[in-house]
């Protein structure tokens, strides 16, 4: 029965390895669980692009910082198999911690480039996190292809520059933010927030809609992306970042010109931390 | 005619993964040319427990510290290839800079471990930099196994930590090193040697012999340490180390007992910087 569930590298690799010799491509979507429809978008643009699709299930611990969420991070295993059984996933990979990090375990991948600022100003550990436990989870297929959702913007172009620069065989594949009716960005993080939280929440998406319009028109970004975080802060937000950098390294935008940019958000609503983004 | 030579990684892995679909085994003899016979003991190895066999040569800038010898660096890649076509070997991957580090490159890989101390106390980029390298030679193929010789071991462990902890699909295989009739152990840097130099060097592979009779049957290994540093540098070398530590991670040795040690040695002598090391 979907999905056969795999705990070891040694298993995965397996499994890849007989899907190649039957000539099949393959998917992964990496998650830390806790499925929402974000994930399964991801998911069905795996299907739509592989003959077999994975779908790892990991709480990185090497990406929380010491005083951040881990433990209390949702995690909902039982519920995430049942969603991933109706979508057909092939497999669904969730190592324990020990599979990932054995004793002894002592190396770490530093992604420069489209690391710096954002979200490493405030959580400084968390990208070299990710890199190192992405690296491990591509490497134990390779998949072809692997999927990463824009809404975490700044992580997508850190694991697309970590694939380039080592030579790990899969394409990075980015696919579009879903979103409430209401316009808040899907993630597990969203259950943290009480009914009265979840009411102002939309405003930080509406201010990014609003924010990128008037950077079109405006000729001076900095009064209007003061304007976006006085209005973030006024609903209650505590702001980490709200800055517009340039779409393809996140570096700083001199002037605004015709390349693409992007609007990137991070901001805490009582406990709990919210990022969102939006191409201007 | 042998060896083919690949110069981009698409190129190396396409004729891999072609190979790989006659079923064919995969050896990669990682060097920085220059290549004398314990390069081709490696080669040997490789052909021996492979269908198919690529050395790679690059000589690797960022393992080099910025007052150490990448310039003068010894070069020869057409006696190299014909070393290499005398052996029958299949393929001569030798990128140009751009290739491995192209514009925009900024990822490095950080081994912990065995890179403590040692070489790294001496060269502090140098494992990092080898890993990196290492990494992304494996992963554009990658091969079923890659060979590093004992010469350099502590560079050998912390190349196989790098495989495990990161879960490249390659088995690292150690072969011992390979040494002048008079004891000196092979090395591309031996060319630097002057005549008078090359005479004086054997004492660093014969003070490693006596050290480690020494150690066996001593119940003082400091004392025995510091003689053969005495001896050492009274023929004239300038020791950076000589130690004593645990052959499967290079731990320090609390005291002497029965479980395997490696005595390793780094030393000048002119501008020659020269290492070695013995089983204990």
């Amino acid at each position: 029965m979907k999905p056969e569930i795999l705990r070891s590298v040694a298993g995965l690799r397996e499994r890849v390895a007989a899907w190649r010799r039957d000539g099949l491509s393959v998917g992964m979507v990496p998650t830390m669980g806790a499925l929402h429809a974000g994930h399964l978008a991801l998911v069905a643009a795996a299907q739509e692009q592989n003959d077999r699709v994975i779908v790892t299930l990991f709480v990185n611990p090497a990406q929380f910082g010491p005083s951040e969420d881990l433990a209390s991070y949702p995690r909902a295993e039982a519920s995430d198999r049942e969603k991933l059984a109706t979508l057909g996933v092939d497999v669904l990979f969730a190592p324990p911690g020990s599979e990932i990090y054995p004793p002894g375990f002592d190396t770490k991948i530093v992604v420069g480039g489209p690391a710096a600022g954002l979200e490493t100003d405030f959580r400084p550990h968390f990208f070299s996190g990710v890199a190192t436990v992405v690296a491990k989870l591509l490497l134990a297929g390779p998949p072809d292809r692997a999927y990463f959702g824009e809404k975490d913007f700044q992580q997508l172009l850190v694991v697309k520059q970590l694939a380039r620069d080592l030579n790990i065989p899969t394409e990075i594949v980015g696919c579009p933010t879903v979103r409430e009716p209401d316009g808040l960005a899907l993630s597990s993080r969203n259950a943290y927030l009480s009914t009265e939280e979840r009411m102002r929440a939309p405003v930080l998406y509406a201010t990014l809609q609003e924010t990128a319009r008037g950077l079109r028109s405006s000729g001076s970004p900095s009064a209007v992306l003061e304007a976006a975080r006085r209005r973030i802060a006024d609903a209650g937000f505590a702001i980490d970042y709200l800055d517009l950098r340039l779409a393809d390294n996140l570096a700083p935008v001199g002037e605004i010109t015709e390349i693409p940019m992007r609007l990137l958000v991070a901001a805490r609503l009582g406990r709990t931390r919210l990022i969102d983004n939006i191409a201007v």
